[in-house]
């Protein structure tokens, strides 16, 4: 492409590392990089109207692509308004190359309205972060992003103005891709001597090992030895399904977990971490762990799969997993409630949907009710940062453009990146949303009790107030049409089934509002 | 209140302190907190679906109450989320005490999915930063909070959740409130001697003394010496229209504003900054001090005005500063633009109200407009950072329930923080919302060209793209009607004067998208 700036470097670089997708939300210190856009038309800019859109759709886009996209954010404040998706994407290990322009460097030391620090905001997300100061460095950093990145880490790339509006950037070349880690064969020994010993064990699996190839080692191995396997609480991606091995999910409330834990003498974790309670309560533990059992670590998010294959082909060789039968729930009749709504989910869901859950507390049936649907992908809160749903739906739909995106979203948690629906518009992509709307922070109602009974205090009015949503009563529908996704209400599990079958039958994005009752009352 | 825990010890000590507003976005860690709520029924919680409601609520509410509102914050996340606000509040040097909820001490080891480093994130916005690791602490930590933010600085107290818990709390007693800084008088005389000098000089004000007691200063010099007056290009709160001193503002775009200060030798800054351009451009000055011009600053953010008072005093002792005079724009009729827009605002305004203005390029010709219009306050956009009018304008309006707010939002702005509207509802404020529906983010479209022609890069159509919002078109008559807010559209000016009218007649939120061409075209 002849001489060319920084920014049109970075973007070169970037696709030639397959990188080809950018979520942005520009201002003024990105615009020669928006202007760039022109130039390299292999990249794809998708416009986000809130910067925590951006993040959260690149983290969605990587889960269902296995590779980064690009996040265009500007200055602190944008990062700052990307950073809670940014934290989900952490805690899913997902891949992800963030750009954040900054003043130009000779513009800092005048402190304009806009300086912050980047760098200190920037850090407590990313596992990786560079300052490029000279436009020649456009395309090594670049591409240290994009390796840094395929570790499974947020690489947070700060380019200042004047380096993307210089002249004498070198594009970097493709370069090699990383390998994946190596098996720790001693961490498989000792998950063999483990799971051999006949004592109570539980395989704990996360990281890519609640893909196919993961699942069906672990179900293996547990047929084989009578273990157990358990799907840590939040994974980044789950395969599930009628023809896909099935594994239950480690509980949220730490008392049901660890009643799924009791009696385990030997805790493998394979992708996982070791189990802890989401929150803390008065008087309760937060480790999860089993006194007497010393968790063992076979292997982190990254080789967990080929571990537990591993480990399979030793310990299971002749062993095929049982796969789940296929099984719908008869369809829901009669008022909505979050167990009818479950149960229509279960009943219409197509075959290779991607449900991103976001619901909380009113998806509580859903596992239950969709374990013999056809197979499908779920993705959910893994950094437990609401306002994280209807943005991945949007990466979820470029990534998988070929696949429905259904996304459950819980009313509270989807006010806080709303305007994700006019990115759903604007790309016309195939994501159902239903709003599952309780009028309530239902969730915190149940805290609030959890935590009110250890005080000796009943919650009182003015706060059980502050967790309504109710007043006034938030309309998604008018939301919805306000940003050009068709839209409409519903209140009957009959109506509910109609809805969802003229949502997956048309293309675009839909809105279905359900209304059902709190579950705390 | 007899024994208390660590959340009733923080409420009681707040109240003591005359802090009596909490703008709250809780979760789990916070329980504690809300719970408290019905202990302490003086604190009024006022529930945001979005953290950076929250925190911009907060901004909005200091500058109009002159003392600080409580924000109450869900972890890093919900810091994340907020800070945005946050870093406008910084640059607005407002008062605010934000508590952070964090994960009991005991939990933070286990690195839980909502473990992030709160610390970090923190100190990038406030001044004051402290993490209370005793319940007996509780109560000195606040009232040190308090203090700290009285300075004009955010105080940013991390609470831990068994600090929230645990009994033995110890409420902080009414303490001093923080004395004015001493006006520097070595700093009033060299002032005195460079106005006394004849030559050109500019005293730029800004922080307090932007309102009455300040401009009336500063003009009172200016017209005794021949001095000239600007506010700084984003006040805090100034003070404007009939019967005030008028003064005009410091432009944003850099060529105007060094066009305005073309010639000054010497530039006086009272409570303002010294300026600098906003972005930096290729080949274009930062620092936006005439050459040979040195600055002298005669007080900061705190205190200006009363320097300005010695000083006036000094130099003008018997010249009473000139007042705006009452004059209005005819009513415009025909077509919405932006200049029928402002005229119809100058031509409309009721007496005191306060104009929240994030209307970008859209509110081009207001101050002209307003300039004779009843008195009233405008609230700009300090930091920069987008999403701020909406939230403001709660906070503004919670403040100062007896003044009309009219709350002038851009289109692109309005959508990071538009659930600010359901809190309008919530709490029935007397809140008018202007939305300045142009299509776009015009401001881009203009950086764009600026930064376009430096590099003779014509934007392409890619990059407009990215700057569209016309596709879909957004709807905020939809979606201000989703979360209880009586809207209208309308695109005439005679349209725009009659729903004005009944706005400001009603009481509670009222929305106008008023349909307006882009400026750019």
């Amino acid at each position: 492409m002849g001489t060319v700036n920084g920014a049109q470097a970075l973007l070169a670089s970037l696709l030639n590392h397959d990188v080809d997708v950018c979520f942005a939300n520009p201002g003024t210190s990105e615009m020669h990089f928006v202007a760039a856009l022109d130039r390299v038309p292999a990249m794809r800019g998708v416009l986000g109207l809130f910067e925590g859109v951006a993040t959260g759709a690149a983290d969605g886009y990587a889960r269902m692509a296995d590779k980064p996209a690009a996040v265009l954010l500007h200055l602190g404040p944008g990062l700052g308004n990307g950073l809670a998706n940014l934290h989900n994407a952490r805690r899913a290990h997902v891949p992800m190359v963030v750009v954040v322009g900054d003043h130009a460097t000779h513009h800092k030391k005048y402190d304009a309205p806009l300086e912050s620090d980047i760098d200190a905001v920037a850090g407590t997300v990313s596992g990786w972060v560079r300052r490029t100061q000279r436009v020649a460095d456009v395309g090594v950093d670049a591409a240290a992003a994009i390796e840094a990145s395929r570790n499974g880490e947020i690489a947070t790339l700060i380019l200042p103005a004047d380096v993307s509006w210089s002249e004498g950037g070198d594009p970097a070349e493709p370069g090699p891709v990383s390998s994946d880690p190596q098996v720790d064969t001693d961490a498989v020994r000792a998950a063999a001597k483990a799971l051999r010993s006949g004592d109570p064990t539980v395989i704990l699996i996360g990281g890519d090992a609640t893909r196919a190839s993961g699942l069906s080692a672990a179900v293996r191995i547990a047929e084989r030895t009578g273990a157990r396997v358990l799907c840590e609480t939040f994974p980044t991606r789950l395969e599930r399904g009628a023809g896909v091995p099935a594994v239950d999910r480690l509980a949220y409330f730490a008392e049901a977990a660890e009643a799924q834990l009791a009696g385990t003498q030997h805790l493998i974790l394979a992708g996982a971490r070791s189990p802890v309670s989401f929150f803390a309560y008065p008087g309760k533990r937060s480790d999860l762990v089993p006194d007497g059992c010393a968790p063992l670590t076979l292997a982190g998010h990254r080789g967990a799969a080929e571990a537990l294959e591993l480990l399979a082909d030793e310990l299971a060789p002749d062993t095929t997993a049982a796969l789940a039968p296929a099984a719908r729930p008869e369809l829901p009749t009669g008022p909505l409630t979050a167990v009818s709504v479950a149960a229509a989910v279960g009943a219409m869901l197509p075959e290779g949907t991607v449900i991103v859950d976001e619901s909380n507390t009113a998806g509580v049936m859903l596992a239950a009710s969709t374990a013999g649907a056809p197979a499908h992908d779920v993705l959910t809160l893994t950094g437990g940062a609401i306002g994280y749903g209807m943005p991945a739906a949007i990466g979820a739909a470029i990534a998988a453009p070929d696949r429905p995106i259904l996304s459950l979203q819980a009313d509270g948690s989807a006010m806080y990146t709303v305007s994700a629906l006019w990115t759903q518009a604007r790309e016309n992509l195939n994501v159902t949303t239903v709003i599952l709307n309780n009028g309530a922070y239902d969730i915190l109602r149940i805290e609030l009790q959890r935590v009110g009974a250890e005080n000796a205090d009943t919650p009182g009015p003015r706060a059980l107030d502050l967790l309504d949503l109710g007043r006034p009563a938030i309309d998604f529908v008018k939301i919805a049409e306000g940003m050009g996704v068709p839209a409409r209400r519903v209140t009957t599990a009959e109506d509910l089934t109609a809805a969802l079958a003229e949502a997956f039958a048309e293309t675009g994005p839909h809105l279905i509002e359900a209304v059902i009752p709190s579950i705390v009352g």
